[in-house]
């Protein structure tokens, strides 16, 4: 949008969009044909989403049984000796996972009893996973998300582990910048891994004064090396433009 | 895009996305950060999609049994006595049909017997209906299309009908204006029958001579009146605008 800014008494530009300024911010020029298709192409892809989410099953509960055509996720024994049960539809299982799909369409002793072991998964973690598997919306805080970066992994939900490295991503800092990447090379989390390493490799200098620096050290020095070279390959790179500039 | 066109010496703007000069058109100004952002969005957008996608059942048989767990859908029976049976998720069908959640969640003949009738379906189109109920994805011709607004009005499937519906309002000619507005009017289908609408208004005097006008004045003389109505309607406000200017 062009107007005429009488305080400041120039022409100014906003954004169609965001309404800020451009001050010296680059532009597109976008016809209005365009920008009208690409929000009706942005509605029905959201029509679309809201269209194949599915009704979720009902809560965890300690008392569920496995009934007809359905699969029980079981979650991991708490320290009572009780755990959670939640029913799945199996069409749902075998669309969203590569590996629920071999342990259900195979004769393994999945298929047979309908009962799937999640040993790693609190029934608060198990609740969250299976509402994702149906509606792909997740209510996500630290911990639930690194939990369920460890379960996606384990059963290949390509899409949820990358929902939660993004949220993950966006909350690196200094403080568990070194853990974040640990974390992310153990359970392969590439979006993760390579935000928390641009962090670290930023402040390699103080962060290697830390105390997890040190803990990290001990127990996997191979992650330490790699630090080291990408911060030198870093270091390298920058030099090398400034001498180009 | 800014650019100097030196076979016409001047500036010339083509719009970022379809490429196009602007000529007269109207442009948006956008800034590259927001272009990126709605780029990004849709991109997660259609990685939804595709991560709700169900696999579909396999194709129409006309020997499938109700297994545990699922319904059977039967077309409509054929000449020779046979019908076609698919069998679907329970899970999907309450989900995207209030009619079917009623029917499964109630104390129904269908939720009793597992098997849900479909006498206006033709195995093919019983066929695509699945297939959209579970990808919300469809190949659509023209025949297709009308049978699946009939059949996405009875169940209240309103995302597929609205996507038939834009198919429909897209091919809508002089040849079948009157035959879709009637067609419309009794599947209760508001996009196609503004669309229909509008091209009967613009030729009127024209398709008043046609074989259909003539067809649906002994079918459903309201329909005519309802037409003339909104003939005059449109006839008096454009006299207006013209008035006005």
């Amino acid at each position: 949008m062009v107007y005429y800014d009488y305080s400041e008494r120039k022409w100014q530009l906003r954004c169609e969009m965001c309404n800020e300024e451009f001050g010296g911010r680059a532009a597109a020029w976008i016809c209005k044909e365009c920008l009208e298709k690409i929000h009706r192409e942005m509605d029905i892809l959201k029509s679309d989403i809201s269209f194949l989410r599915l009704d979720p099953p009902p809560p965890v509960t300690s008392s569920a049984s496995a009934s007809s055509g359905l699969v029980l996720l079981q979650s991991a024994v708490n320290s009572d000796g009780a755990f959670a049960s939640v029913p799945v539809d199996r069409v749902v299982l075998v669309s969203r996972s590569p590996v629920f799909k071999v342990m259900l369409d195979t004769d393994m002793e999945e298929s047979r009893t309908g009962v799937i072991k999640i040993p790693d998964a609190s029934p608060n973690v198990l609740q969250s996973f299976v509402s994702y598997l149906y509606t792909a919306e997740l209510n996500l805080d630290e911990d639930i998300a690194l939990d369920l970066i460890t379960l996606a992994n384990k059963y290949q939900v390509v899409h949820l582990k990358e929902c939660c490295e993004r949220y993950m991503a966006c909350n690196v800092t200094l403080d568990n910048a070194i853990v974040s990447y640990a974390f992310a090379r153990l359970h392969n989390a590439k979006l993760l891994q390579d935000a928390a390493r641009s962090l670290i490799i930023e402040n390699f200098l103080t962060l290697r004064e830390g105390e997890d620096y040190k803990k990290l050290l001990k127990q996997d020095p191979h992650l330490i090396v790699e630090l080291y070279e990408a911060y030198f390959t870093n270091l390298a790179s920058t030099k090398e433009s400034n001498v180009e500039v």
